[in-house]
């Protein structure tokens, strides 16, 4: 495998910009089309283009490889992920090598460099597709600072945090088929709410639409039923990550969720961005996770298994300017993704190619950090000015909310894109 | 469409055994292989038979209807389900109507009786599997009485039902991938538990492993993110009914379900029978839903909604015969399956064939009604006997729990089959 210590130093014949989120050492992948051609294909995100794989096996870039005929005509990663890390490292090392300045010369013999009018499609020309067919969906619940801002508003400030909090990644399952791909506009949802001195609960259209800052990992390689999955070998099983937007409806998850945990007031949508980025990507970018209290051995671990993900919130009202709302970063989360991966299988629950576990709202310590509007406005007592000079509690209609993330160190980045729904009004 | 009044007077030419689960007005639909053919099809079930679509069609059975080639060869009922109830009613009705006896001649041209021994396979040379691909699951709890024993025995008697149960089917997601066909030995999990007076959790195999004794319907048509179904058109949407066992760790639940609802407690295995029994054999049963408190307008509605199907639940110690433990009604529930699914997409919440929704533990008022070992032996306060003299306050390792489910009118019957799974010791 290449080191990040030397790639990291490497070059691409590809133009980069500046703060570009899909640098040589990204390589992240998407699912695409194109308004002419509406087959769905897996993707490569380098720079402003998209690495179009199928034209690039049509030009025999895969030749040696026995890959299928239209192998990468598909309308998700999950066959793709299925081949195992030791097949799909092994071709994104081969496109970084080829994509690398040095080997964009007109007699190097490359096949990306030569062809690249017919292989590198602009991004802006792309219409992007849910990147993974996502079986089961995990939401965990992992920052202690969210966890400890909901305690804190909805039951005791003094003993904010539940007694099970600190001993294990607390989690319930969510909706897949809702998940949906940024760019898809949501609907304002209906349902029943209840005010604490009202008799009766109403029907109608959330009055408090959330966002939830999150982000998810893709399994990438499944266990048998009966099986688990330890702190260890957790990465081996994660093929990468993605920036999720858990929208919530405050107001109909107040009265629903005790004692089963949230329903409606979750599965009308969750957004995730087109980009998967793949854990070997993010390996130069791991830092330690912040401290723990004891925990049961099942759950200990060894060495660095948190991300430096930097995270931002933006809301755009409909004829102004993004606002940015939020500050964040995934490394604040208490429970790094190899604990929660632990815990998840350590019942024997069975793991597919493609489930998504999101991390829960990622909120910091400071207030400019929180992942949510309940937290940011403090349940509406503390609204934020956008640029047009309108308030916000929660989210509008017309709205548009926003999440990016990167990495960056030493000067170099790679990025998740963006994860972004615009609002329309509850249907009639 | 055939109507209920006239079918039910029919008799089969295949030898149908007294309290039959799979009468000729049954029919229903599974997967399944032999150990010769390990390819999996689809199949219905007749008396002690199972009718081998697959070979049918290789007979021309379906000629004049446009199939592709090889359609019944899938491991999965949902490309069937998915031609729609016109068709799939349609196919069920023709070979009902080649199933009865005035149609089984030697000069009748019926193609299922000239080739009865290609096309029936017993049932005891069938392997059974999971009957759909599950996109997601869902489960309710819809049980008053359960609800009421849970809050009793866990909260406060005087409260037992939580603000929200009379007003809404309380719902959580499950999880899908760990769901399996019945006949599946499960490993008893381990996980998370902390005694009351303890003062730190500890991990181990559970001690308290339950059924729930559940149904599930299969959605038959799914909807669009922003759609929702109502009561009125729930049915045309649901393509039949299974039998649910909904395996639970107590211990495990206890520790972990505040506040976002049961997670490894249940994910570690939930056991569906081979059969699915479709809505239009279910009709003949239909009974009025319990009196309900006001609801809100989209709850509301009209007509028969709940079926009378008779439930029952056995433990089968190792060296000794079952022991019935429960006899319940899917009648019971409070919260009728179209309800269930108006609540469900209420807030648009998109629909997928194949998708699964459980009732929800199924317990009736006496004791001996109840749908699970905690309330049956009320937390473990109040013991059953086995017929080798064993006690048990939850199960044990090598105990096999059995449920059955059948519906019995004016003499006739149709049955859901068992589904039954072995319990081994927790992996070490």
């Amino acid at each position: 495998m290449l080191q990040n210590e030397d790639i990291f130093s490497w070059e691409s014949w590809v133009e980069i910009p500046k703060n570009s989120d899909f640098s040589l050492q990204n390589l992240p992948y998407c699912i695409f089309s194109t308004a002419d051609n509406h087959t769905k294909k897996i993707g490569i995100g380098i720079g402003e283009y998209v690495i179009d794989l199928h034209q690039a096996q049509e030009l025999n870039f895969f030749d040696g490889i026995d890959f299928p005929q239209n192998f990468f005509l598909n309308d998700a990663l999950n066959d793709f992920i299925s081949l195992g890390k030791v097949i799909t490292n092994t071709i994104r090392e081969i496109i970084m090598f080829d994509l690398k300045k040095e080997n964009g010369t007109a007699d190097s013999e490359n096949i990306l460099f030569d062809h690249q009018n017919q292989i590198l499609i602009p991004q802006k020309n792309a219409i992007f597709h849910l990147p993974v067919k996502i079986g089961d969906y995990t939401d965990f619940y992992s920052s202690r600072e969210h966890a400890t801002n909901v305690g804190t508003m909805f039951r005791d400030p003094n003993n904010a945090l539940l007694p099970n909090w600190l001993h294990l990644p607390v989690a319930y399952h969510g909706r897949a088929s809702s998940i949906i791909v940024s760019g898809t506009d949501i609907y304002r949802p209906k349902g029943q709410t209840k005010a604490p001195d009202a008799e009766k609960p109403i029907f109608q259209a959330t009055k408090l639409l959330d966002f939830e800052l999150e982000m998810g990992f893709i399994v990438g390689k499944g266990t048998d039923l009966g099986e688990n999955i330890t702190t260890e070998n957790a990465e081996e099983h994660i093929f990468g990550m993605v920036l999720f937007n858990d929208w919530s409806a405050r107001d109909i998850q107040t009265w629903e969720y005790v004692p089963l945990g949230p329903f409606l007031a979750k599965n009308f949508a969750s957004a995730m961005s087109p980009w998967v980025v793949v854990m070997e990507a993010l390996e130069y970018f791991k830092v330690e996770t912040p401290p723990q209290s004891e925990v049961l051995d099942y759950l200990k671990f060894k060495g660095k298994k948190s991300f430096d993900i930097q995270l931002e919130v933006f809301i755009k009202p409909q004829n102004s300017e993004e606002k940015l709302v939020s500050t964040s970063n995934h490394k604040f989360l208490y429970w790094n993704i190899s604990q929660q991966l632990a815990h998840h299988t350590v019942n024997g629950c069975n793991m597919n190619v493609g489930d998504l576990c999101a991390s829960g709202t990622i909120s910091g310590s400071t207030p400019d950090s929180y992942g949510s509007m309940l937290e940011l406005t403090w349940r509406g007592t503390k609204p934020i000015l956008m640029h047009d000079n309108t308030e916000r509690k929660f989210i509008n209609d017309y709205d548009t909310v926003i999440m990016r993330g990167f990495c960056e160190k030493n000067g170099k980045r790679i990025g998740f894109g963006e994860v972004s729904n615009f609002v329309l009004p509850a249907k009639s």
